[in-house]
């Protein structure tokens, strides 16, 4: 059985389930996580329910794949030599385009995210928690470089540093970072946090 | 008829008052910010609809002044002589029951504030830029004792350093902050980034 459930799976192809993240993805911006359905999307994408729940599981699994569908590769790919190297060139992976692009989608999910256990959980595993493991490893390569102290009480707080950055735009103004401002956020905060000197 | 409207709005008195913004949180957890009319608040408290207008102007001001009613006074009250000092003192003016009660009301109304110009522009400049200006005054006076330098980049960055310690559980964990961890958070990323040396 397992066979058979791994032979359909291979059977669609990335062109495929790009056109099928994207079509979650606008039905997303259409109508809200909330009133989404397996139904309308089974129908926006001509699929049946069945292959979307052997493929995906469940609502929660295919919204979040959707939403890291075409974002970039994780944090570790890039390895400039530099702590700053490369998180300033983590920064900018994506252009003001895309962030405002993401922080919209992201924006409308924010409160599915937060009222839905099943998303929560699914948004955690598949997106957050995979991202700190890749930007522990950036980190460890600035310790092992002697750039950052291994015992910096910093290193604990990588993620509400990185979600101030993020957040605050939008949530108080309703606006995307840009990458001016990551970049002098990781200057002005990140860094010195991490005892890494910038000028 | 300025001195009319004045005279009218005196006559509430403070318990008044607090009867009120009780009655507001109380319907905003329960309906949630887009259901909440200004009929029911009216209802509710027994108060005419005129009188609600009168008082607040609108729906978006008299949530926001609900949602400040019962906080503590500005930042900058605290003066303990040191910045460490001033900022964990603001970190436990609240503690983690009164945090998670706030912290669940926030949650519940951040989509509302995403969503809705007035609430935003209400919570900005009644909660958000207040609480700047007097965070900016506490800063200042670090400053003036010579343990900030006044060109610390970190300084134009303070929003999103303490959006990250008050968001990232809440947004993610649907948790609150704890005073151990916001006071851990200031040790180990906002004092570090501002310059003052914790160890």
């Amino acid at each position: 059985m397992a066979e058979v459930a791994a032979a359909r799976r291979s059977r669609i192809t990335p062109e495929r389930e790009a056109e099928l993240y994207a079509a979650v993805l606008d039905l997303l911006r259409e109508v809200g996580y909330d009133a989404l359905t397996m139904d309308a999307v089974a129908t926006r994408t001509r699929s049946s329910k069945a292959t979307l729940y052997r493929q995906w599981g469940g609502k929660a699994e295919l919204v979040v794949k959707a939403l890291k569908h075409g974002k970039p590769g994780p944090a570790d790919e890039v390895d400039t030599g530099s702590l700053r190297g490369d998180m300033h060139a983590l920064a900018i992976r994506e252009d003001d385009c895309e962030m405002e692009r993401n922080s919209a989608l992201m924006r409308g999910v924010a409160m599915a995210i937060h009222n839905n256990e099943d998303l929560r959980g699914a948004f955690r595993t598949q997106v957050v928690e995979p991202e700190i493991v890749a930007f522990r490893r950036v980190l460890q390569r600035a310790i092992d470089r002697g750039e950052v102290r291994a015992d910096c009480p910093a290193l604990d707080f990588l993620l509400p540093m990185l979600v101030g950055a993020f957040a605050t735009r939008t949530l108080l103004e309703a606006q995307p970072p840009t990458q001016a401002f990551i970049q002098s956020y990781i200057d002005a905060v990140v860094l010195p946090a991490l005892g890494v000197r910038t000028t």
